[in-house]
């Protein structure tokens, strides 16, 4: 049987990421990321979604991205926005997909899996560069420059399903596939129990999606 | 004054293009790994070689590949080999390379960096995917697609200056740089104090470079 390994935060587009690959027939392992970042409640919803949905190995890899900081998200000294201006904000965190999916490729040689999945989107996002539909095209490729199985022959796709969706379209395939989006965490500053604040980008984007899908928004809100 | 990032492992290559790297003009910022191999030999010679050739800062950063294993380095039940067959050896570490660089790219845009220095070499190698000359021009390509510097224009160069040295080129330019080679640790199996093993690929390569080079071999061996 064909194996993916899936890039997994916890988040609302990496769980419906891991959807569409189960869909598409892959066994999937999961990879997800203790980096520093502002709470645990993300990582905590991700193995609670691997089992949800059926993933056969769920990895946490320890890489403390503060030792390197530039963000938000990884230097409490810089605060989460709680506006939304033009231009790549603070919460950008340097390099973190070519991080994090370096480290998918290590796992998919050792498990010689064909596929990586990543949930990152270039419609409803913040900017981020390392979100862009030519940013993944360029992993794709080094990713078979870069490995034993590469050189071997074993070729590796990147798959970025949600590369061109809204984030309403997002929620609608999610939705179909069975997600429960209430137990995914997107906000970049929730609580120890996953509430979210409702006013980070994250926030804004997911409140905005379920809004333009016409659906229920089943986030858990801080009463604050 | 220009900046660089420089993969720093401890070992022979990596030191040599640390000494270039300096020699080129560029400030330089150290980048070792703690990844969960063998020994924590080379960190500590990282860690002296980083103070001696004036680098301003030398970062550390733990990220344990044991978690993935796949290679002899990262996974103790693998045996180092002591002959040198053919094809890719089970030393590989699964991406570590395409890794290493990506931190490194991280570190390179919170401090405006222009450069990476990485000690790869295509010669007298162990048959690694990640040391060929097309890894790091991909690796570059995506270097500036993935970052916030690369959108807003400013170009990263990834910088492999022993490329295409044999190993006894790189000893010989490393001794006109004033290297004291005893300082360094390559093999893959040295003991706490950095006394090497003299049998595995590593020791094998190092210590035909030094004769290549007819420089005698101040590598501390192991006794037995």
């Amino acid at each position: 049987m064909k194996r993916a390994v899936v890039l997994l935060s916890g988040g609302l587009d990496s769980v419906t990421a891991l959807a569409i690959a189960k869909e598409q027939g892959f066994e999937c392992y999961t990879l997800s990321f203790d980096y520093g970042q502002r709470h645990d409640a993300e990582i905590n919803a991700a193995k609670k979604l691997s089992v949800q949905l059926g993933a056969l190995d769920h990895k946490i890899i320890n890489i403390d991205l503060r030792t390197i900081g530039g963000s938000a998200l990884t230097d409490n000294t810089i605060d989460v926005p709680e506006d939304h201006p033009d231009g790549i904000p603070v919460t950008y965190v340097p390099a973190r997909n070519t991080v994090f999916l370096s480290i998918a490729l290590a796992w998919a040689e050792v498990l010689a899996a064909e596929a990586i999945f990543v949930g990152v989107n270039a419609v409803d996002y913040s900017g981020y560069p390392d979100c862009r539909p030519e940013f993944i095209a360029a992993f794709e490729q080094l990713a078979n420059l870069a490995t034993k199985a590469g050189v071997e022959g074993q070729k590796l796709t990147v798959h970025a399903p949600l590369m061109t969706l809204s984030k309403a379209d997002i929620i609608q395939r999610g939705i179909e596939l069975g997600i429960d989006y209430s137990q995914t965490v997107s906000c970049y500053q929730a609580d120890d129990d996953g509430y979210a604040c409702g006013r980070c980008d994250s926030c804004h984007f997911r409140r905005q999606g379920f809004e333009m899908a016409g659906i229920v928004d089943p986030t858990l809100y801080q009463s604050n």
